[in-house]
């Protein structure tokens, strides 16, 4: 039953321009906001593949971690959102077996090839792989955040702390 | 400013198990609801990674249309929820420039390496790339739903009428 690792071919769609030039600039951990501003100019021989896409006002983008660093040994790793370890498919590490990255961002305008977008995390000049209208949501009292829930619990009291 | 197309070789991680094996039986077009139960399981080389995913309710799945069939020369094709095309960035369609899929599934429940799971809409044996939690949402009043809406008003009152 065991199926051989398949592998396959993709390539990119389109380039991210971002204001970020090092990851260290992108809000990162608990609580971080994703508002900032870019476009997405994708390759002159897809943008067909654009039409009627402006009647959507979020888009999901995927995308590759094309500068994510040395992947670790053993698939777990500790996000920024908190202090503990995590397997990296219950975060959203860049380093993780296949470097694929996806973000929901709000489309404010098309021109062109060019998408203006609110809400990127990417670094400038990050190869885009795909775009999808984004149809609908999971109702937020259905949603369960495992370890990321419990990691705010943890920061509140401390964060009040600070505060006070 | 143009980056040249740039290609990446991405591996399987796991495997879908599905009830679905012909694209012909996965609920398709308006109002189609993905409830269907399957699993994922994913490689023993990676079963590390799924550490704390038993906390999330939902997933991210990112997969690959395996037997998607004859791409379209102009990356505009009409979806089986309307009778009018679009350009395939603004659809679900398994003929685009990256074989790439996107599916939320509800995560029922963890054995090991394999992740029972709801909402399946693969077929059986489909390559699986990666895993990510589900977070947030974006509200449903935010949405705007393009050609999908309008399609779903245009069939609304054609349903009312065959009912009537």
């Amino acid at each position: 039953m065991e199926s051989p690792t398949a592998t396959f071919l993709l390539r990119s769609i389109g380039t991210v321009h971002s204001p970020y030039t090092s990851t260290r600039e992108i809000p990162k951990g608990l609580g971080a906001e994703h508002r900032e501003e870019g476009t997405i100019e994708i390759d002159p021989q897809y943008e067909a593949g654009l039409q009627d896409i402006e009647g959507f006002s979020h888009l999901y983008v995927l995308w590759v971690f094309d500068r994510a660093g040395e992947l670790p040994q053993t698939w777990i790793g500790t996000p920024p959102a908190d202090d503990r370890p995590h397997g990296v498919f219950a975060t959203r590490s860049p380093r993780r077996p296949n470097p694929l990255a996806l973000t929901v961002v709000e489309l404010l305008r098309r021109e062109g090839r060019v998408l203006h977008v609110r809400g990127i995390d990417m670094l400038d000049r990050t190869p885009v792989l795909d775009l999808k209208p984004y149809l609908s949501s999971i109702r937020e009292e259905k949603l369960r955040r495992g370890w990321l829930a419990e990691a705010e619990a943890r920061e509140k009291p401390r964060a009040e702390t600070r505060e006070s």
